[in-house]
């Protein structure tokens, strides 16, 4: 028997009514290249919307066409976010720090129809243009002028084209499950992946977002999203902070200069923010050594990489600002675990507490996380088992977009986050490794990065890397390859034997290696692949002491 | 084009999956009838629910098969609420203050198939059974010592139904619009109605309680529903309480005496409580009288009628706590506003900031609201054009149910609320009357409770009432109906003279009837009806001062 509720689709379009109706006066203000502040309320925004729609129709796209971005956070952005989505297009929001070459393959494979530029971006556009046949249109962010005056030939001006436009569109009815928006994932390996959210996977996402217990943004709040619109959505802040009736603090290209970003925050009294652990490392730095303080910040979420506890503390005990580690991916659009303290935790140890609060958090609503071993099944959620980190959920991805509708990697049930986790009994989750770097000895699972952490706090090194070295009795054993610090000459027992207490004995990485410089991917990782290319036959042959023997 | 998005359904059975995986040790507590307090995790309260799956089953429930109960705010009843939807049958919570006539028509209506009810409910089962051939089993929510001594032949033991029961049980994939759980509104007028609500509306009505700025429920908080969870579904609470992880705490019968209530928010250090107004009055009360304070309490959620201000500043200056005024209709989930201060309020003058404070609220996310007139067109959101109140969204009810999957009076795009309420440009929503008591005067409307309000406030009425009389020039005319205090004599002039400062001129009632008493309906209000049918028809004849002369 079916429900006798309305069927009133999930839409962005409902986001933006909603905020239109009950937070019209609300701001959103955005920094300009020049340095000045551009404030409109969000009625401004979406009757600007309007026009944009206006002049979408009007270049020709048809529903479901893919319109392109390669822009800054700014309120022009924020337009194309709902103009694009809510008009029956696709928002494809493309990253300007991949190398050309990666972006004219991305823009290609998903076959962008026009794309909108801030003006800076003229010379990358010029490069990648020729690759693009089926690009119609090009562009740019900007005023008559700001425009570029490189560029590619016919290339419009944003203001020039919103300029004769109506402020009144009907937006579609649209399928809460038709396409909004396109994210490419770039991974280590292989093609860049494309993510198709849908109109319900994002809403579910901002509501979900704003529950009290993640980002729980209220009307009162003022958010400045650091983390990037061309980066999973800015983690979907163009769409909660509207649906809250927050005021909105876009700050352009310069979110990266922590002088700004202070300014920002201070000037517009932001009250949650959102990056990634280099910006916040970079802004605690910047107070230090200034002195000054920002009272109206309340909270910060950090994701994208793990957050240093150091950096938790530091404003929690020098600037009274709450810090929540976040985690998610593309794939996940991107909130999947947010670490709030939960009832009961203030009775905990303080190392209990220290390590949940270190934690990615636990699942938001909507997500479901577990961790399966080797044979697929779900591991123990015990703080101590690990396994392979799945995730299932409506703002989950089910597959990878491909042109001309073929669907590569259909994720079944459970998409495979590709990291290694433990959870806990009251559902914090831990990262531990990435699966390819995990070590599996014996049909145990040892962290990469564990040891690596550990490591590091060896006086006499500089870096470390651990890296899984075939082995044939336990399939694999770790080796760990250090850069020692400069002068130091702390030999391998040394170091073995300061791992020794601090892991269980199995753990104990069976050799170390000692080299001048340890090599990096282009975002900086450590490349392991390269490492493992290199040494990871050297253990093969020789025999090692049981290490199954030290685990009693 | 499709977004490529994971198609998973928005069931309550993931709410109870996330509170077993986050939330799995806390607590469930319920008042028990001999005044103990029953406690449970929610971990334990899902595993009974399991037996009970299993035991529903055995009954021979078919998907879809209403399972109803008669039952106040305890810990079975939460395991009912999540083994009958989650199973896939419909849950059916019966109101047991209505007539039993009317609870039998109700239950005959929907055709019932099994009732759980409390012991104490015992004659009232007695009374309604035979009138219901189709309901096969009645089950009394007891273990065998609490058994009714009277009762129907036949009837099960709550607790021996589940003992034998296994723990396991496959939760069935549902689809999100399937029917989850029934209530009937019983209108002022008509037969009652059924209202449908699916899997997919009771998961979004929870996602949006749980926002910052509606109900706000972190893991940290313990929310006590005095509400009844057969009164649409306590608000909501048995979904969004453990969705959020917050510990639960159900009063049993006793939500109604203010020392209980007092010692259970006290005892639990419960922090969120919601009720209709005649609670809180009475907690005050007795607040006042025995001294004592309430610190652990944060908020407190009015709904069910216009709460008097004087009860929001007594919780908030005298208790710190704070009141949020709800509204909201069985048709609606039922939350539909909600009050919440909004950035800016604080820079109101203290006038329109009460006038905000005690209005109804602003939509909550996933509710459209808008006023219309008597051409059906909207109104200005200026906060004084008044109109007929109209909602829709995901949570609203589109028809009402019928056996045999007739639909009665289906909801078109819009759901008629049937009260009348001006909305300011902020979204902020006053109800002013309900549209059949509204007087429509010359194509004005005239809030005939605002009139009644502003009345009673003279020293020598004691209660007032105001209905539209038919008047051949203006269509109606407000009459205004009064009981004078014991012992006054204020005569007609004197009273108009009162109002006549108050309201804009053309407001003013015709004439002043005095009588000894006014005719309530069942539920306590004033009935109109009754009063239209001898008073409508007294100014017809009457030649009345123009009353838009004294609009100017």
């Amino acid at each position: 028997m079916q429900g006798l509720m309305m069927d009133v689709p999930l839409s962005i379009t409902s986001v933006m009514r909603h905020a239109e109706r009950n937070h019209a006066e609300r701001e959103v203000i955005a920094l300009t290249a020049d340095g000045g502040l551009k404030r409109q309320t969000y009625t401004e925004t979406f009757r600007r919307a309007r026009r944009l729609a206006n002049a979408l129709a009007r270049l020709g796209l048809a529903p479901g066409d893919r319109g392109a971005t390669l822009a800054w956070n700014d309120s022009r952005h924020m337009e194309l976010y709902y103009a694009v989505s809510c008009a029956g297009y696709v928002l494809h929001t493309l990253n300007p720090r991949l190398p050309p070459r990666q972006i004219a393959w991305i823009a290609h494979h998903a076959g962008d129809r026009c794309l909108f530029a801030d003006p800076e971006f003229a010379p990358l556009v010029a490069a990648i243009t020729p690759q693009l046949p089926e690009l119609r249109t090009v562009i740019f962010l900007a005023d008559p002028r700001g425009m570029p005056v490189s560029g590619p030939e016919n290339a419009l001006c944003y203001e020039q084209l919103l300029e004769p436009e109506s402020e009144h569109f009907d937006w579609p009815a649209l399928d809460e499950r038709s396409a909004s928006s396109l994210c490419y994932t770039s991974g280590t390996t292989g093609d860049p992946k494309g993510v198709l959210y849908s109109h319900r996977s994002t809403v579910l996402h901002a509501m979900a977002a704003n529950m009290a217990d993640v980002m729980g943004t209220r009307s009162t709040d003022c958010v400045l999203p650091v983390v990037p619109m061309f980066h999973v959505n800015a983690w979907g802040t163009p769409y909660f902070a509207p649906m809250a009736g927050a005021k909105l603090v876009l700050p352009g290209r310069r979110a990266g200069d922590p002088a700004t970003l202070c300014d920002l925050i201070d000037g517009e009294q932001v009250t949650l923010s959102l990056g990634v652990p280099t910006v916040w490392l970079a802004l605690l730095q910047y107070l230090e050594q200034t002195g000054r303080r920002l009272p109206g910040l309340a909270r910060v979420v950090v994701g994208g990489s793990a957050c240093p506890e150091a950096i938790i503390d530091a404003f929690r005990d020098r600037h009274g600002i709450e810090v929540h580690h976040a985690w998610g991916m593309t794939e996940t659009s991107p909130l999947g675990s947010f670490n709030t303290p939960r009832a009961g935790d203030e009775r905990l140890p303080e190392t209990d507490r220290r390590q949940r609060r270190a934690s990615q958090g636990r699942a938001v609503f909507g997500i479901e996380l577990r961790i399966v071993g080797d044979d697929g099944r779900e591991q123990a959620r015990d703080g101590r088992s690990c396994g392979a980190l799945q995730a299932r959920g409506p703002f989950v991805a089910s597959a990878y977009y491909a042109p001309d509708g073929l669907v590569t990697a259909q994720h079944r049930e459970w998409f495979d986050t590709g990291d290694v986790a433990a959870i806990d009994a009251a559902g914090y989750m831990r990262i531990t490794d990435r699966t390819k770097d995990v070590i599996k000895s014996g049909g145990e699972w040892i962290s990469s990065i564990e040891l690596e952490n550990l490591a590091v706090a060896h006086p006499a090194i500089a870096e470390a890397a651990v890296i899984a070295a075939q082995h044939e009795r336990w399939g694999e054993r770790p080796l760990l390859i250090v850069v020692r610090e400069r002068g130091c000459t702390a030999q391998r027992d040394e170091i073995l034997q300061f791992l020794a207490g601090r892991v269980p004995g199995w753990w104990l990485p069976d050799d170390v290696i000692f080299v001048e410089g340890i090599p990096h991917t282009a975002t900086g990782k450590i490349d392991k692949r390269a490492l493992r290319r290199e040494y990871a036959e050297v253990l093969r042959q020789r025999p090692s002491a049981d290490p199954l023997l030290s685990m009693r």
